[in-house]
């Protein structure tokens, strides 16, 4: 985590302006051999793409990927394969729609990082937000589509479980519900809750918060590293780098602060496949290292400083002003921050299993085993 | 992050296991010119030091740090001042009882890190929980005591705001108070109900988990850096790298979810100092950037699984056994949290200001200035 | 440095190969306000731009860079700057000749890459030597674009000293001759004998080696540091990371091995600006930390590995083959190395510039001074 | 490398001065399960140890080193291995001669750290170098004994091949005879002529330069990366970073600037055990990546600057004086390197080895194979 840049061995860099003519990432020490088309990231990125429904930016943006380094179409493998260098991914801008800005080109918008940018750097690119932009996530979904691939086996799927006030109930989840709604909502019963939430926000021209829950199945147990290396500690940082996250927590996370040791601790049994344990508290991590239980990661997102009620701020001139936000936004930008938390997820766990990889051979001890790998 | 090593131009690399001769720690790019003496690091680790209640765990550790390296006494300066080298701290472990681990040897204990080292490595240090035992921390403390002397001019603080279900009551809300009672509490009425709380738990030989919060008042505007090193996200990782940590949230955290754009973004006026914020939402950081306002981070705490009660288990040979973990344990591991917290906090900041400083000088430009720093 | 980025707070990622759609680079923790365009990279690119004689290779790239992120045109500025988030960089191909790959699609040239590509990665964009291609350097020159502008007051500049054989007279040196001949060479008497050497070479279908040297003017005392992040070995790596190099020495280098301790150690004396060295054996770097002097660096070329004498090699099914190099090729890559290797002295400087700043805060202390900076 | 660690999934952080109470490292990202002993390192720190000849410094230093962590002696292994935590190593300085400094305290002696360490920190450790003296090496070298444990199969040796002018005959190079020797000599006939000419420079109280040689056999293809973690690039760094050198070069180095294409490129045969190379002047390394041949790489070291010689310098007030060095140094720091170059080689190794198996899974792909690892 260095600025533009994330991870250790496959490792992300990430560049662009909401306004730019483009934005894009690099991600470097990807595997060699994995197949790859840029169809294989646009899948993701249409996920993600704002502009499919009325609780989300209007901003319309095909996200069209190109892939211009890294994959070689060899004719004896029968496809593009990724070949150990670089991957240069860009997404051209083609909607940024030409507007006045000089409203909030010398004000500082409340709770946006327009204040802390002018601060530190003096010039800010103030166009729709410029680096601080939620369309720098896209970047992130195509650097997740890729670690998807060196993810052979494991599965990642996130879903919405909390806007505003009103959270899922647990007990009617269904994963098969989150990709049938607008929401990635997985309890169908709370989809109209939701829409009838969202429209008296959007009417008001407010906007709420949510909570992203993501889980990855199928990590073996034995990724990640104590201390400050904690695959948790990873998965946090990570998180917390998406925009308007305020919140992350793993497995049990801030409800383990009630619970008795006798709650919390996940009893063990020998199952077929190995270690089976009877709760996910721990939510997949134990001492910084994967157990084999899914890694189940919350996140949460504050709702967007972007709305049309008048609020108190101050401008570049020290002058104390009002100021509300026109333009295209997001009653809740937790929506569409689904596909880039499992992204996120993706990426985190990629580079844990290469750099488990390195250290130990890739293999893990088993109970009941022969001591060998 | 990567590792046992954190931070960027003031790095962390801590070493040692809970039953090892030593643990320490070795910081790296400290600035020059601090006056530094062991004492100014034993104060904070008599802080962090167990053994001083029937509530924490009863071994006894003097935990006396040595200054290695990276400390010269020049008689000109009139004291030993840090030379810009690495400064080597080491605690030796003294009161590392001897006794029999053959029970929990090839046991995994449940809740433990037992099962995933064994998982990855093969092989692990079972004596105390080596190098997963909260023993680490020490390390992490005597590097915050650096770390504070490079924060000058900011004051770094913490609490302990909820036991088990018991939260405190921000109303009652006094840091004179942290100091007096043994748990940190800023709320004098909450005091006795987390002692009888504690005792029940104590007795049943059980455990339960706690939630910490820390600030830091006087951090300047414009520490920090978008995006993947988002000062939210330094902060999140530095926290759930401690031991037993589930959960981190800057700000409002995960009650921004349920907030309306209104209520979640920090209005803004002229003030005598700068920009006067009206509220805290944002704990101090936006956009990743700090705003000048106080960082407030709250970190969750499990329980820890070290109780009385039989658990449900598995065993290297792949045996399902009952476990119970006798031995010196804390019933809440949070108690001796918060001084982990403050240092892993005061860590984060130094090096965010050093990196501030390396990028832009380390002013910061104000709203009123002529456009300089 | 970690595979294909370098620099610690001011950091360049590179991408691309030699037949791809582009190549390019992001630069990461630039300051901000810094005023940047296109051209100021141009003039740069123009310099190592292949096509300008008939010693380099004849392949026609306008090598025309455009800036996609980071800089931001404000009213108020009256131009371009830099706003501290990451530049991206891009240049397109469009000179990658179609031509038939099949006779070393699956060969491995000797000397070259090709071998230790497939062993590693089973796959290889053989076209034009793919990722290790010349081309990658353009990315390079780019940054050192922006580096230098980071170097208010230093002065980067380079020449060729030695083709094959043939070295240039010290004693001849004139830096205003390098620009005057197509050759980088600071000794005009040189000139008609490198231009026989080479004519020589070109028509035998043979190439040289030749050896660069660079120097940094106005460097201040102080940057870098000990022990492994010292200034040389960061220009060490630095050096030895570009394609063809194999050998890297700063000030008498090898030669100091013959040298006595009277001889290399450069004495001091008091000048108007400071210390006033006697000589400058040391290049201007003592204990990893810069003196003041000049910094002074010299890398050695191995002569391309791209001929026409058929050389004997073996190919991807285990067959020994003949085999020899066809194409558009350098007869002396060596020459075309010494704006590259402008850039990257000018990169390293900059980030040791950067990270000395955040250590210390930029200043350095002076003899006689009053122990303040 | 950042400042005092290096290495990315094997990593050395060293830390230590010459007259403080201890100096050491930490190795970060070692694979559990390897056999280690402070014997096994004691073994290779012996070889470096000065007060062993006439030749070398006369500090008599046991050099006995603990092992402080990251090492767990479990009944069923049969030994201490390690634990794939951090393994602390330390020593005792215990041969700090207590003596006056009066003189060099304030003084920059020419050629030493001195001047830039004051310049760059403002204070500094004048004792015996401070963190500046050959002493620090003792810690890579102590941590080159962990990295061969990680370098199964791999021999790394070393040679002196020059002092002062008088290099060796590479016709009569004997590896047997390195260790008969005290100065790593592999030319026997060479010998007296260096202990005739290290008699005149130490009864001269003068100093020379030297040129290590080192290699490692058994490097399979596939270790490196392009472009900035190149193999060579990661080398070059390393050896740059010890005390005094000023090259390096890898394989024929800077002769390859006068070498021809033809000359230059090694031709390659299938031999029994895949590829056979007719000649290794590229020292192991193509395009950043090992080809399988032996891994060659030289040291330039200068001479020391501590001579008895008066010479001219200036002072901390900045006063122009004269300065002879007193105490006890070697007339020829190369001869001590020898070990000390071997270290570092295995270090690079190491953790070019684990980040490859990271990426790649650890296989190569060999000619005439079947498309598999």
């Amino acid at each position: 985590m260095s600025h533009n840049t994330f991870g250790h061995l496959f490792r992300v860099t990430t560049w662009g302006e909401s306004h730019g003519p483009a934005l894009g990432c690099v991600i470097d020490g990807c595997p060699a051999g994995l197949s790859l088309t840029a169809e294989d990231v646009q899948v993701w990125l249409d996920q993600r793409r704002p502009g499919q429904g009325k609780f989300v930016t209007q901003r319309q943006e095909p996200d069209a990927v190109r892939i211009l380094s890294g994959v070689f179409e060899d004719e004896r493998t029968g496809g593009p394969v990724t070949t150990g260098t670089p991957i240069s991914l860009m997404i051209e801008n083609t909607d940024q729609r030409s507007k006045d800005y000089s409203e909030i080109a010398r004000a500082f918008r409340p709770g946006h990082a327009d204040w802390p940018y002018f601060a530190k750097y003096g010039v800010r690119d103030y166009r729709g937000g410029g680096r601080s932009s939620a369309r720098e996530t896209a970047a992130r979904v195509a650097a997740g589509a890729v670690a998807r691939k060196v993810l052979d086996g494991v599965t990642v799927r996130g879903a919405l479980v909390q806007i505003g006030p009103h959270a899922v109930d647990r007990d009617r989840w269904d994963w098969d519900q989150t990709r049938e709604n607008g929401f990635w909502c997985p309890d169908t019963a709370m989809v109209p809750v939701w829409e009838e939430h969202l429209e008296t926000i959007r009417k008001a021209g407010s906007s709420t918060g949510a909570v992203v829950e993501v889980e990855a199945v199928g990590v073996p147990a034995g990724w990640g590293a104590p201390l400050y290396g904690k695959l948790d500690a990873e998965l946090a940082a990570a998180m917390m780098s998406i925009n308007a996250a305020k919140g992350v927590e793993i497995g049990a996370g801030f409800a383990s602060a009630a619970l008795t040791g006798e709650e919390n601790a996940d009893q063990m049994r020998m199952g077929n496949d190995g270690i089976a344990f009877q709760s996910n508290k721990a939510g997949g991590v134990l001492g910084g290292i994967s157990s084999g239980q899914p890694v189940v990661v919350r996140v949460a997102f504050k709702p967007t400083s972007s709305i049309l009620t008048p609020r108190q701020t101050v401008n570049e001139a020290g002058e104390e002003i009002e100021l509300r936000t026109k333009g295209r936004h997001d009653p809740c930008v937790g929506i569409r921050a689904v596909p880039v938390v499992e992204a996120m997820l993706a990426c985190v766990l990629a580079d844990a299993f290469l750099r488990h990889r390195g250290q130990t051979g890739g293999g893990a001890f088993a109970p009941g085993g022969d001591g060998r790998r």
